[in-house]
């Protein structure tokens, strides 16, 4: 095995030019391996395999800087900077990232998670470097995808006027998780046909070569070179912008790709070397279903299929399904996503109401001011996006939508703990950030019933609302429980006295489980269904003040600025004479893995809960 | 007067064409004069005159929208919306608005306030226009320096495919409040000059016209249309990304402007008219000084200069003072700036160090990212940005920032009230989404000398950490009181019993005033500056409920996950015997208007918080 030879960063360079292939088989065959087992990111990994090859050949690493954007597409570059074992427990709990980190190695210049920063962390590397005086090189590697966010359009525009060299590597594929969209995708894509500027060319040669002196033209054309450029380079649109062209090359040709990054290198600005890459390269089903294999759970993989089938209906599929009932029966309903057809669910309402579905790209903020502009036309936009992704768009939620307070709905998926994807993914801080937004208001449903309830009547309701639901499977208990949703009413589930606990959201079947375990220490504990987080259902606290000592609040979502601040803050201004015991997350990043085992770790699992409560009353009764 | 015949909106159009300029000309004396006396943008509102006239004479109001990026030029939309009587009430305290705003006109088709917006806004009209079956014109104005930001970006990616009309005004005036920077800009000066095409253009055709045949060659060029294009129209940048380019053209010839939105209106997609005009056109003191008139206070109209001469230092003096010293001592440190070095003070900064002097353009999220990846090189950024703007960076806070534990440090101008700019500028947030970043650490100074002193403190802490300062005269009092700045605590001012007033940053000032007042009601209230809201002094809190009933928390932020909220928290899970009264900004926008005025709207000034606690302790004692 040529794998086996490569212990730690550099040890590439060992290996002979002419095993080059025979590597990028192995790291295919490990990848699929590995992943087939822990389940992780698998198109793009496999689409980059070449390319962090040349890299790693061009680079010294830890000196050289490597910023990968988004960074799910680094799995290849941790094989190669001797994380092998790491793969085993890749993404686990206490186990390797399935992101770059710079607490795993020193070959990892920057975290990364979400899209579109690495330019701008790469210009940032760049800038200290030039000022300590240092001669590394600092190398951004970029998706297609991720260049239709703005930030990386802010990064470009700085990186333009650059006086020192700085590599941009874009890793085009042609998608995002899905399909990409957008005037810059399109413009690649003609970059990558290069009909219009090959037929152009052939056509001027053509005729400079039927007339005499036609080579004197193409010298007086040459003489011109920043624009003869722009005829036959085709990244003139990036040369417009002051970074220099090179490519595009077949980003699975190691040889023209370490070519390419040495003449980059010599560059004394900004250069973008635009490299093709296949998604899913060496793995059909990979390259047949982009999006499935873009982030899989454990697969088979003779067949592609996964290994274990999953019976039962989660949120998206919840959502996805109300969305496309409420489109039918209102057409003023349309729906937006940030790159995220798929994973939002908003793929049936696409297939359904194509001329009333928007993919905007991954641009969350302009997202969110679309669809205040949508809103102000007389429309019911509903955003479907993941809640920390979400967090991009904090001042056009303020600004564009809640100001002028127009009815625009956020689906927030991925709300809470998200498990494998670690500290740039957990959806913790919805909760906190929605609430200080005057004109907002924020819902979390129990069960799978009541995300249907909540949309139906958000879409009625004519103002700012956000519903955050969590990852995975849809909660189908009490489903007996379903009063009508009432603006900022709770819902009583079960009557008791002493010991109220007031849920919101995932954690209300946490909740009937501890009511459940304080009935065997002979606690009837009341069990309220908070429903709305912004505004809370106040008359409900202060009816509790009566019958109970404790308030339990709970949330799946930091402290500060959630549920259990806004009931502290009712009981101290009022003086109810209640005890708030508050569940929520510690003032921490939560790492990667298995959902349960965080939970438990952050306290928030019905045992840990349980026992707060009864160390609570035990000590005070 | 020309301008009295203007009622309303489309009354302009009875104006005769040969007295456009004379009407221009009224109206740039009607502005220069209002503003010399309420103060308000007058640089751009001049610069954009014969460009307002030229679209209320091409569109019908309102049912044709008008979105303006930022919205501080849309004085003359105003005037040619019959809000001439506004103007003696220009953002005054229940008075006309400095920015667009729905609820004041019909002819107002969107709120703005922050930059770039304006293009995903339009397209949000145009989508709902067009699902409604509608045909009215839908144009957004945006100015070359919003076009840094990239949620601009993101909008022209989604414009690129639009299948529809929609027209963007490219409001070229070659700078942002400050100048312009960036690879944009350069490009879009490369069109103003235009000299790199229309030498390639003359070298081309001369070298065609010295041969036989030369003509031909035209031909046979002109066939391959697109790419021809590519040569000889200027905005071919927008053109790859799928948007007709018009222009550019002479934003001070209505003629001009008027047929080109006429053309403009027939394209089947999106197009941009690029019009380029001069910031301050028509009064020889903004045109020399583009900064200060951009936003102005009262001025002399014959000299330009302030009618208020300020005699004190501001914060924004104190800083950039500290930050040179700052600087001299520690070559580690350096600057970040999103297009305000005039506004955050960086200017001082950038004379003296123009190499550690970052300009970014109007690109907030980059920015962080850009100090992150700075700071992960291993210097000690400070980015300089107004509260309300670095809303747009939240998330870059969390992703980029703070998971990283780097040590970028944020000096928030603006924050708190900043009164005449209204909702949009208000920094009354950031208390409370600091807050939620875990590893993020706040302070807020109570005068001058201690925002030097918590500079000097945030350069060696080596972690992300903030310190938010408000708009205006820097207070300069409690000079005595300069205990050491650490980490989390406190600082006592004066020891009292029964009432202890805990305020932060700008209340500390008005703590003491409220102080004095209790004292003629018999209570000797306890005064202590807070200084950290992350993480506040906890042990400070404890220690009061010995002598103490009452706990009042002071801040110029909104409740929500504010300074209260963490003490109500504290007191309630550690069950201090203290009544928490939390003195803070209702859960509301603040409108425009004198900032002592707000003040009291919103009950944090001296009488209404002294009023409160009496209230409280009458009511208990």
């Amino acid at each position: 095995m040529l794998l086996d030879r490569i212990k730690k960063a550099n040890d590439i360079k060992q290996i002979p030019a002419d095993k080059y292939e025979a590597l990028a088989q192995e790291i295919r065959d490990f990848l699929i391996e590995k992943i087939s087992v822990t389940g992780g990111h698998l198109g793009s990994n496999l689409g980059a395999v070449e390319l962090t090859m040349a890299l790693h050949l061009s680079l010294d690493l830890p000196e050289d800087k490597i910023v990968w954007d988004v960074g799910h597409q680094s799995y290849t570059h941790k094989l190669l900077t001797g994380r092998q074992a790491g793969f085993d427990t890749l993404r686990k709990y206490g186990g390797m990232a399935g992101f770059p980190k710079r607490n795993e190695s020193d070959c990892d210049a920057f975290d990364t998670g979400h899209s579109s920063t690495s330019i701008s962390a790469g210009l940032g590397l760049v800038g200290a470097r030039d000022l300590c005086g240092l001669s590394h090189t600092v190398v951004s590697v970029i998706g297609d995808g991720a260049l239709t966010g703005g930030m990386a359009y802010e990064a470009l525009n700085n990186a333009g006027r650059l006086r020192s060299n700085f590599i941009i590597i874009l890793n085009d594929n042609n998608m995002s998780i899905s399909e990409n969209v957008g005037g810059m995708p399109n413009y690649l894509q003609s970059i990558r046909t290069a009909e219009g500027y090959m037929d152009f060319k052939k056509g001027l040669e053509k005729a400079l070569l039927r007339i005499p002196k036609g080579g004197s033209i193409v010298d007086t054309l040459k003489r011109y070179k920043s624009s003869f450029k722009q005829i036959f380079v085709p990244g003139m649109l990036f040369e417009n912008m002051g970074i220099t062209y090179l490519g595009p090359v077949d980003g699975h040709d190691i040889k023209q790709m370490v070519r390419l990054i040495k003449e980059a290198k010599k560059v004394d600005h900004a250069v973008i070397i635009h490299v093709q890459t296949t998604k899913g390269k060496g793995y059909e089903p990979a390259i047949r279903h982009p999006a499935r294999f873009h982030g899989t759970e454990p697969f088979e993989i003779e067949t592609g299929l996964p290994k274990n089938k999953r019976t039962k209906a989660n949120y998206t599929d919840v959502f996805a399904t109300v969305m496309n009932k409420l489109a039918a029966r209102n057409e003023r309903v349309v729906a937006v996503t940030a790159a995220m057809p798929d994973g939002t669910g908003l793929k049936r309402f696409r297939n359904m109401y194509p001329d009333r579905f928007f993919d905007v790209g991954i641009a969350e903020e302009h997202a969110v001011t679309f669809a205040a502009g949508l809103a102000a036309g007389g429309l019911i936009p509903v955003v479907a996006i993941y809640s920390s992704f979400l967090q991009r768009a904090y001042d056009q939620i303020i600004h564009d939508v809640c100001i002028q307070d127009l009815p625009v709905i956020f689906a927030i998926d991925r709300a809470g703990i998200v498990g494998s994807d670690g500290e740039t993914h957990q959806g913790i801080f919805d909760l906190s950030y929605l609430s200080t937004v005057p004109n907002m208001h924020v819902m979390a449903p129990k069960n799978k019933w009541e995300l249907s309830d909540m949309m139906k009547f958000a879409v009625t309701f004519g103002h700012p609302i956000a519903i955050r639901y969590p990852r995975g499977l849809a909660y189908d208990g009490l489903q007996e429980f379903r009063a009508p949703v009432e603006l900022g009413k709770s819902e009583l589930i079960y009557s008791g006295s002493k010991v109220a606990l007031f849920a919101v959201g995932s954690m209300v079947k946490c909740a009937l489980a501890v009511r459940e375990k304080l009935a065997e220490h002979g606690i009837e504990a009341t069990l309220i269904n908070a429903r709305f987080v912004k505004p809370f259902d106040e008359e409900a606290v202060r009816g509790l003040a009566k019958k109970h000592k404790f308030i339990v609040t709970m949330e799946e979502n930091i402290a500060d600025g959630g549920l259990g601040d806004g009931v502290r803050r009712l009981v101290s201004d009022e003086d109810l004479k209640l005890k708030v015991i508050g569940i929520s997350l510690p003032d921490a990043y939560v790492e990667h893995g298995n959902v349960d085992i965080l939970k438990k770790e952050v306290c928030i699992d019905e045992d840990s809960v349980t026992e707060r409560i009864l160390e609570a009353v035990e000590g005070k009764a």
